[in-house]
């Protein structure tokens, strides 16, 4: 019913070119002149007097960290992993740079073009976002270790904390769930502005990368404010309570931002993100007696007050004993994963409910969390303590850790002209 | 590292039984005892004054017509169908009677259960909706053509509006997704809520009935009320903008409501539910001109309004031409689905957006709209629209139904002691 066949977008057309800083038109610049000039100019084109002042409901795309971990946890989350296809390194800039010039408008609430100008052109912005509120959109970008293979000559940038994940016991992950060159973490209060996120990156992307997996994730389960309740699991369990707080500078400076002591300058002010789609097993879990539960997790249910304890954030006391037994259980969730059986380390964690239907053949829930943590440096961090969590963790009779990525995230964007990663390229 | 397997929940547990109207237990005293007594005295047991007052952010559960009809449309979805799986009519009547009382109490954000009293069985409510406002949570249940097979002694009870869709043009559909005995709508501003619902709804079914298919839905595509703006779909346009409303009472009672016509005084104040999974092809639709776009819809995407006019709520004119070409196109969405091509006949549509992820070969988003309409007789509303869509509209080259389901809604629960269908099964 078409006119004709609907074309590929096209980057010859002068009426498009025009707008959005060429969030579509970057790559056939770069591609056509000179390396980074071309982003540069788009990105500079780009409306951003905007992202200097923050309206309500917005977060500041620009900064010396990458919006999207310290913010605090927004209600919804989009996520996807990309693998890039193209074998030119020019393009992968120019997607990375046109990514750059769209977030900073969709940060501010702005579409990343027109939808309704030049009728013989497909839209720039595909549109479903058009009027809502960003909803403390953040979009944060990061690297996994494969973009760092015979490709792109990347390989002597590799940072030594983006060396693979081992496999770690109980691992049961599937790899068309797992790994990516690339990551994007969308998340906002409302759930279609991150989907547009991922929808409109994926488009960009096209020719250069293609997206390998993607998750939402419904609610939240983690805070990372001291302004935020802790939010309950889909176990019913508020876990996460002693979570690194943003507000806490020092802490976030010992264990989430990367500083003078990495091997790659240009991931100082970055992070590691580490994702894993954990499975619950639901009905297991919902047909095991309340006392055991609490065991499990080491909390109350209701509470959350530790089993030491009265209120949710009385201190976790893994000294505490009863009849000659610990109150928190050897193999306690809590125990196991505190800071004082792992060398003192801690993560961020950032996780988010997920379901996608039911396995059609028994019934079963296809449900759990989405787990997202960033870290300093996951050989000190998230390998170490995932390590002793899946030996030993009594947890692990209702989970299993079906997917897994890592990524490198650069640093925050300084202004309008940078990009994600920028540094990497230099 | 559980102290002993964990048991399934036992309805011989005094301090269960005293709660929840038995939300559980209800099966256990039905088998044994005298048929629908033991729901009616679970309900009635239920603690359900709250249902008469109706606070901010409740819905009321009780009432002429099911909830989650004429009901604004909620931000989020979770649905789920079940087949029965018990040969017995009085497993699946307490089944009924205890997803009545469990709906009852979520509807006023109350647990189905305590979660933390008697620590040597399960809890009865799963928890992860503890503490959460109900965000106007409707729950409303229908029950498809298959349950009136032989296995009940329903057959000459099923209505003749419930006879199952034939194949529509065009239709795509996974038998894995499609169909189902009953149908649960569960609708809430809070995604957590909505889940919560099905998941203990699943719980509860344990034995009797178990999942077909589920889908979550994370943005409402509908406005079915004055009080709300037409929202996007996943094609960035305002699709519905002429959806009945709930305020036209007149309207409603003509195409929503089931009246004295029924050949089955059961469903007298009930309505019909048909679901449809359908795929959108978006990085087709996302290729596609502008100009064609809005040729495909019969609307402008920026404003929503008709082509024939300015503003979203102007008149369609279909007659209007320009050029000698109808302004509005032959086959464009919003002619075909136009009441006066229909023989009059509207539908009260429902839907939500939704993702299920990608594609991993094609990195395809697995998206679209998970749409939903309540009817009086779909033999006359939805089955003849979609045979004429289904043929000619200009949108197919760019959606797929892949699951499609029926539902007979029954009327509303007049209170405590009432349950889903109850005067079905009379």
């Amino acid at each position: 019913m078409t006119d004709a066949p609907a074309p590929r977008p096209s980057d010859s057309s002068p009426t498009r070119r025009g707008f959005l800083g060429a969030a579509l038109g970057a790559a056939g610049v770069v591609a056509a002149g000179g390396a980074g000039f071309g982003i540069a100019k788009a990105t500079e084109s780009t409306p951003s007097p905007a992202a200097a002042k923050v309206a309500p409901s917005e977060v500041a795309f620009y900064g010396v960290h990458q919006a999207g971990i310290a913010t605090p946890a927004q209600d919804r989350l989009a996520f996807a992993a990309f693998d890039v296809t193209a074998r030119d390194l020019r393009a992968l800039q120019a997607m990375l740079g046109s990514w750059a010039a769209a977030a900073a408008r969709m940060s501010t609430g702005q579409l990343i073009g027109p939808t309704e100008t030049a009728p013989q052109a497909p839209p720039v912005d595909t549109g479903e976002a058009l009027g809502l509120a960003p909803g403390n959109l953040t979009i944060t970008v990061g690297f996994g270790p494969s973009l760092f293979d015979d490709r792109f000559g990347l390989a002597a940038k590799r940072p030594g904390a983006l060396a693979p994940i081992p496999t770690l016991p109980g691992d049961a992950l599937d790899p068309s769930r797992s790994g990516g060159d690339v990551g994007v973490q969308a998340c906002s209060d409302d759930p279609q502005v991150a989907f547009h996120v991922i929808r409109n990156f994926a488009r960009i992307a096209r020719g250069t990368a293609v997206m390998r997996w993607s998750q939402l994730g419904f609610g939240r389960t983690s805070s990372t404010s001291t302004t935020q309740a802790t939010p309950r699991n889909l176990m019913g369990f508020k876990d996460g309570t002693n979570n690194i707080k943003a507000e806490d500078t020092a802490v976030m400076n010992d264990f989430v931002w990367v500083g003078e002591e990495t091997d790659q300058p240009w991931m100082k002010d970055g992070s590691y993100l580490v994702t894993r789609r954990i499975r619950m097993l639901i009905e297991t879990w919902d047909a095991d007696y309340i006392a055991d539960q609490q065991r499990v997790f080491g909390r109350f249910k209701d509470t959350g007050a530790p089993l030491s304890g009265r209120n949710e954030f009385d201190r976790v006391d893994l000294d505490a004993s009863a009849n000659g037994q610990p109150v928190i259980p050897a193999d306690a969730h809590i125990r196991l994963a505190a800071p004082g059986n792992n060398n003192g380390q801690k993560i961020l964690r950032r996780g988010y409910s997920y379901t996608d239907g039911n396995d059609p053949t028994t019934g079963q829930l296809d449900a759990g969390l989405f787990f997202i943590a960033y870290q300093k440096d996951p050989r000190r961090q998230f390998i170490p303590i995932q390590t002793r969590l899946g030996g030993n963790d009594a947890l692990n009779e209702y989970i299993k850790h079906v997917g897994s990525a890592l990524f490198a995230v650069p640093p925050g964007l300084s202004g309008p002209g940078d990009w994600f990663g920028k540094a990497l390229f230099a």
